[in-house]
C-alpha cells in the first residue's frame, strides 16, 4: 500500500512539475553597463566546468555583432576562457538542424546585447532554441547582459509599449496592456527579467507587467550586476548594484477596465552582492 | 481607582501622542501636472466649509509668481469660490509678525508649484509658519501640487542629490545619502511625500529615503493624482492616475559602508481614486 501511494505522489508531481525541474544549468543573468572583472570570472569558471567548457557567444542583438563578438571573445579568454567563438547567425542559419552541432563541446552561451527582439527573430522555436534548452537542462551555463538578460524570460520585454509617446517619455505609466512583450528563449518561467533596472528607472513597466502576471517575479537587475540562478532554483546575486525582486503574489491585484492597475500588499526587496533568493519558496536566503 | 488609573493611560497616552494628534484640519496634496475639475472642486468645497471660507494662495515657488497665483484665483474661483486672494511674500513679510494676519477668514491655503526650496526659503520657521501649523490644528486645508506637495511633510524632498550627475540622469541610482532633503512645512510627519511620481519615474530616490528613514512612509504622488488627508489620518485617493505606498517598517533594511541599500520584505501599494488608507496602522482600507 505504501508502495502504491509513493508511485501514485511520484506521478503526480511530475504531471505538476515545472519545465525546468531536474534542470542542471545555470543562468547567469547580467544587468548591462560595466561588467566587474571578478564578476565575469565567475561566469567564464562556472562555463569551463561543464562538459569540454567552451564558450559560445550569439551577438546578433548587437548592431555591430562583428565588433561586439570579437569585444566578448576577448573579455573571456583574457579571463582564462580556453576556447571561446562568436557565431553571427541568420534565422535560416538557426532552422537548419545541423546548427545546433554550434553546441558541441560547449559548456556556456552568452548572448550580447543590443535589441532582444532583433536575437529572438533569429533564434525562436528554432532547432538551435531547442537545443540551448536541451543544454541548459544538461548543465550549460546560459548568460547574458542587457538584450541577452531580456531574452532569458519567457515573457520577454521588447522594449516598445503600446501607448504612443514622444522620445524620451518612454513608460511613464503604470498601466496594464501597454509593455510590450514576446516569447523569449524560455529558461526562466517563474519571472520576467528586466535589466538597466535603476539606471534606466525601469520601476513602471517592471510593475506594471508583475499587475498582468501577478503569479510571476518581476526581477529588475542593475548595471555591473548580475544574478547567478543554480540548479537548485535559487539565485545569488553578484556586483556593483542593485537587484529589485517584485512578488505580487500574495497582493490584492485590480486592473480596471481603462487598464489602470492597483496593488495592496505588493513585496519588494533590494537585494546586493552576496544576497540570496529561493525563486520556488520566493524568499530571502540567510 | 479606576478614575485614577483612567487619568494615568489619559496623561501617558499625551506625552506619546505625535504633534499632529489632535489636529481637526485637511491635506489636500496633489501630484503636478493637469488639474482634473472634479479633483479641484472637492478642495474648494473642503477649504469653503471651515472658518469663513477664504483661500489663501503662496505662489512663491514659482518663477512667475504673479501669473501663477493670477491662475490659481481664477480657477478657484470658477469653482465656486467665493474669496481667494494670492499673496506673494519675502522672507522679511513672512518674518513679520502681522503676516499671520493674512490667514483670518481663511478656510483653505494653497502651495503652488515651481521649486519647494524657493517656497521654504521664505516660510520656514517664520510666525507665518507657526499660524499655518496652527490652522491647520484648528480645521484649515492645507493644499498643494508639485512644490507644493513636497513642502508638506517634516522631511521634503528639495529635487538635488549629493551624486554629480549629467543633466537627465538624476536619481539613477538605489543609494543612502545621496538625495538631499530639508525641513518643509511639516504638516505631516509620518511620511514623505514625493510627486510628479510614475510620470518622473521617481521610485529611486523614494525608496533610497525609506531606507535611510524606515519609520517613515514614502508617498509617491502621480500627476492629476491627490490624497486627502483627513483628521483621522487616513487619506483618500483622487484623481486620474496612481499613489504609490512604500511601508518598509517591517523590513530589514541595510545601508552598507558605501551606502549601498537593501531591503527584504518592504511592502509596497499601488492605489487608485477612491482607495483610502490608514496612515497610523498603515493598511489599505476596505
Amino acid at each position: 500500500m505504501k508502495k502504491v501511494c509513493a508511485l501514485a505522489i511520484f506521478l503526480l508531481a511530475g504531471l505538476f512539475r515545472p519545465a525546468y525541474f531536474g534542470t542542471k544549468g545555470y543562468l547567469f543573468i547580467i544587468g548591462g553597463g560595466d561588467r566587474p572583472e571578478s564578476m565575469m570570472r565567475r561566469f567564464v569558471d562556472l562555463a569551463g566546468g561543464f562538459g569540454r567548457g567552451k564558450i559560445i557567444i550569439f551577438p546578433m542583438a548587437s548592431s555591430e555583432p562583428v565588433e561586439t563578438g570579437a569585444r566578448l571573445v576577448a573579455e573571456f579568454k583574457g579571463l582564462g576562457a580556453q576556447q571561446v567563438e562568436s557565431h553571427i547567425l541568420t534565422r535560416d542559419q538557426a532552422l537548419a538542424e545541423e546548427s545546433v552541432r554550434l553546441l558541441d563541446d560547449c559548456g556556456g552561451v552568452f548572448f550580447s546585447g543590443g535589441v532582444q527582439s532583433v536575437q529572438m527573430d533569429v533564434l525562436r522555436d528554432t532547432p538551435l532554441h531547442r537545443a540551448l534548452l536541451e543544454l541548459y537542462q544538461k548543465g550549460g551555463v546560459m548568460a547574458g547582459t542587457s538584450a541577452g538578460a531580456a531574452v532569458m524570460s519567457e515573457i520577454m520585454i521588447t522594449g516598445e509599449e503600446r501607448r504612443k509617446v514622444e522620445e524620451g517619455h518612454e513608460f511613464e505609466t503604470l498601466k496594464a496592456a501597454n509593455v510590450v512583450t514576446v516569447k523569449g528563449l524560455g529558461f526562466i518561467k517563474t519571472a520576467i527579467i528586466d535589466q538597466h533596472f535603476a539606471t534606466r528607472k525601469r520601476h513602471n513597466r517592471l510593475i506594471s507587467l508583475v499587475a498582468e502576471n501577478p503569479r510571476l517575479l518581476g526581477i529588475g537587475i542593475d548595471e555591473e550586476t548580475a544574478i547567478i540562478v543554480g540548479p537548485d532554483e535559487k539565485f545569488e546575486v553578484v556586483g556593483n548594484r542593485n537587484v529589485v525582486v517584485y512578488d505580487g503574489s500574495h497582493a490584492s491585484t485590480v486592473i480596471t477596465p481603462e487598464k489602470a492597475i492597483s496593488f495592496r500588499g505588493m513585496i519588494m526587496h533590494v537585494l546586493l552582492d552576496g544576497d540570496r533568493f529561493d525563486l520556488k519558496k520566493r524568499k530571502v536566503l540567510r
